[in-house]
């Protein structure tokens, strides 16, 4: 057993932070909605940040609502196309090999089915929620409209490196489902956590362009040319780069603040293959092996972070629940009358404990309040400490000396009475 | 606001319980210790789980120690060299550059000095603390001596894949730092989570063979053999593999089951340079980026999962909180003759709630003990809900109908009260 301070028992306040914008936007819920409930999904709340109708990415203009799952209670988000019509089952059966899709950086996929609930014919997407991303454009570009550009400040080379690592372990995931990503335009691409994207609608373009039946290799190959020109997007700070024809003069632009090794990287992406056997994913991460070796490592240290946080937390939960106990036992008027519970029974030295946790008072009888010292006390009470204390009863009549460990059998015995179906 | 249920409030058994463990290893102390306190470091704890004397690795029998900083009150490990007699003050400032490594595969060296605290001269390395590591040796080899072998079992190709990566990722900080790893034995590579190792014991080598004064760049070659000879050990089961000079009987054996791709690797390890230009890390790294990428990955996973266990944890402190401050406030011998407690005082209502919170009981009057009542109730006493409770006197004459917002705001005017210098 040992002892714990006050000071690092409570987590860090910016994780802390983070952690509870996250319940609360998972959690918030819009009072006077007039998002419809559909069969498997209620509570929608909608995710655009814009009212703005736009078709350019899907053909179809779309929309993003968080909803709660009938099923098992959890939160996901619905992204919902305006006005399509399913004209071939087969279409939407294409999502399924989608679900066999397990990376880390895509967000996963979990359903899709058709519904007139909107008053109109969509086409309803279901995926995993991440509370509080934004898209790429959101992140990058935003202060674009007001100012034409971010002014001086491009984005760091490591921050681009690390997108283009994550990215690629996406695609390589997709490739190797024998899928193609189809479409990475900045705004879906979301960063879900600190330095975390992840691929996001994927599935949508094979059931909307499902007709075409593209060959499954010419689609990977362009998933090249779409990668670069998100990395070459968000490096020259353009996001004219999607749509353009003249890419070099933008390339010509990475020299001025990037490394050879970078620009040569998005040359590689956005050159189609003369020989596409060698143009692979595979090739693609030897290329950057050390840049995915670097991540690696980044990500080991987030883990270790995380792991001594959860470690500080763990131990707030058997306290909360001990500190349960204690409320539930202690001034129940069913024991009011109760000989155990009275200054000659078993049962009073756990009034007095109570006393010696949570009553302390200095010499001149002022209240001290000292949570570190409660914090201590509930971890030796747990540990059934053998550590001595002395207790006095209120009217200093009565002075016992117990350990920790007597107190946590009379707790426990105390706690189980209550449990006791028909006790009195 | 929103509601939590108890079960999904804490933490699953697994991980508790790892976390658990390895908080009763930290804080475990030897109460009739025979070891001594050394100038910064006291408590020691020996965490050899032999007492066999062995120079083996180092040239000198060598003992490791967890112990307390008498500067931060944190724990390291202490690994002690018997017998060293430095007789070079500039063979333990090579230790420096060590410092400066920080690769989350590497055990973090923090310090070293020679003490005479053990009764002989002894030559002390300090590094990060790890509890509940084992050594490779410990984790894969630990049944041989009773079987002769592990029986058929084999370690899996992806296990052994991802050790590759791992310690292909802390030989890259290494090299990068302008430094060898020189030891990598199976028993100075440690097991310190569910599949991460750490590379131990590093800059040993460099104080106590310092005087050799051999080149880097041979030192860094090594540095590849060494890492074939220890995964042709682990792939093999056999420990005799480190000092053998006939390697191919035993990687021939890696056909049987091992694929290719992993044979080829381990003998691009264990076949010395033609051109040592080219046998680099990068080079390695870039050979084997398909499985980084896949490390990569599963790290990222992790890291989502630890995220979701963590976010369950953050509301218990929150809880341990309020169930303090409600255990303070509630029943102080000071308040016995305090109007405002009374049954017409304002903070009455407080007593009413308590009991609304932890002294339910059925319609028979027998307790109902139900933590996930409490836990709602003290989730929305903690966001200050509007929904409105009942509170019913112990002797029925009193109901009063309020929010938890309003008991929220008379639970923290109370703590306040209390936390006044001189309020009576
Ligand atoms: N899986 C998700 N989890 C959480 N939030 C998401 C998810 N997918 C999208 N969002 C958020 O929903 C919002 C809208 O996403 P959307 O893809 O529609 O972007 P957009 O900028 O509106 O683009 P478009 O003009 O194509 O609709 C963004 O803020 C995005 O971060
Ligand atoms: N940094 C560390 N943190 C926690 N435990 C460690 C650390 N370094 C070593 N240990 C543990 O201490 C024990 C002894 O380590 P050591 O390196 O001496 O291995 P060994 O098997 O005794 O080898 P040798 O025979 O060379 O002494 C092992 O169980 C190891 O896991
Ligand atoms: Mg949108
Ligand atoms: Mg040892």
């Amino acid at each position: 057993a040992y002892q714990k301070h006050a000071h690092d028992f409570f987590m860090p306040e910016a994780l802390r932070e983070e952690l509870h914008k996250k319940a609360e936007a998972t959690f918030q819920v819009m009072p006077n909605s007039q998002l419809p409930t559909l069969d498997s999904y209620h509570t929608l709340v909608a995710l655009d940040t814009s009212h703005r109708k736009s078709a350019t990415v899907f053909g179809y203009p779309s929309w993003v609502y968080k909803a709660t799952s009938i099923k098992n209670g959890s939160m996901y988000t619905l992204r919902r196309l305006e006005g399509y019509r399913l004209t071939n089952e087969r279409a939407i059966r294409s999502v399924k090999d989608w679900k066999r899709v397990n990376s880390g950086s895509v967000v996963s996929v979990v359903d899709a089915f058709t519904s007139r609930a909107f008053g109109d014919s969509s086409l309803i997407f279901v995926t995993n929620y991440h509370p509080l991303s934004k898209t790429l454009v959101e992140h990058h570009f935003a202060n674009i409209s007001k100012f034409g550009n971010r002014g001086v400040q491009s984005v760091p080379e490591p921050v681009l490196w690390s997108y283009i690592v994550q990215i690629a372990s996406a695609i390589k995931a997709v490739h190797a489902a024998n899928l193609a990503v189809r479409c990475m335009d900045p705004s879906k691409v979301i960063l879900t956590d600190k330095g975390r994207i992840r691929l996001n609608a994927c599935s949508v373009l094979d059931v909307v362009q499902f007709d075409a039946q593209r060959p499954l290799s010419e689609l990977q190959q362009e998933d090249f040319i779409h990668f670069g020109k998100l990395i070459l997007s968000i490096a020259t700070n353009n996001l004219s780069v999607m749509t353009s024809h003249t890419l070099m003069v933008f390339v010509d632009q990475l020299s001025r603040t990037y490394t050879p090794e970078f620009r040569d990287t998005v040359i590689w992406l956005l050159t189609p293959a003369q020989t596409p056997d060698t143009r692979t994913i595979s090739n693609f991460l030897s290329g950057i092996a050390t840049h995915v070796v670097d991540s690696f490592d980044s990500s080991l240290h987030g883990n270790d972070t995380l792991y001594s946080e959860i470690n500080r937390e763990v131990e707030n939960g058997r306290l909360a629940r001990l500190l349960m106990k204690l409320g539930t036992i202690n001034e129940r008027p069913e024991f009011d009358g109760d000989t155990m519970w009275s200054e000659q029974g078993e049962r009073y030295v756990i009034k007095m404990f109570r006393d010696y946790v949570f009553h302390q008072v200095n010499s001149e009888g002022k209240p001290v309040v000292d949570m570190g010292h409660m914090v201590s006390c509930l971890n030796k009470l747990d540990a059934g400490s053998m550590e001595r204390i002395t207790l006095t009863s209120r009217d200093e009549q009565n002075v016992f000396v117990v350990t920790y460990n007597d107190m946590k059998k009379q707790v426990n015995a105390a706690w189980a009475e209550l449990q006791k179906p028909a006790r009195r």
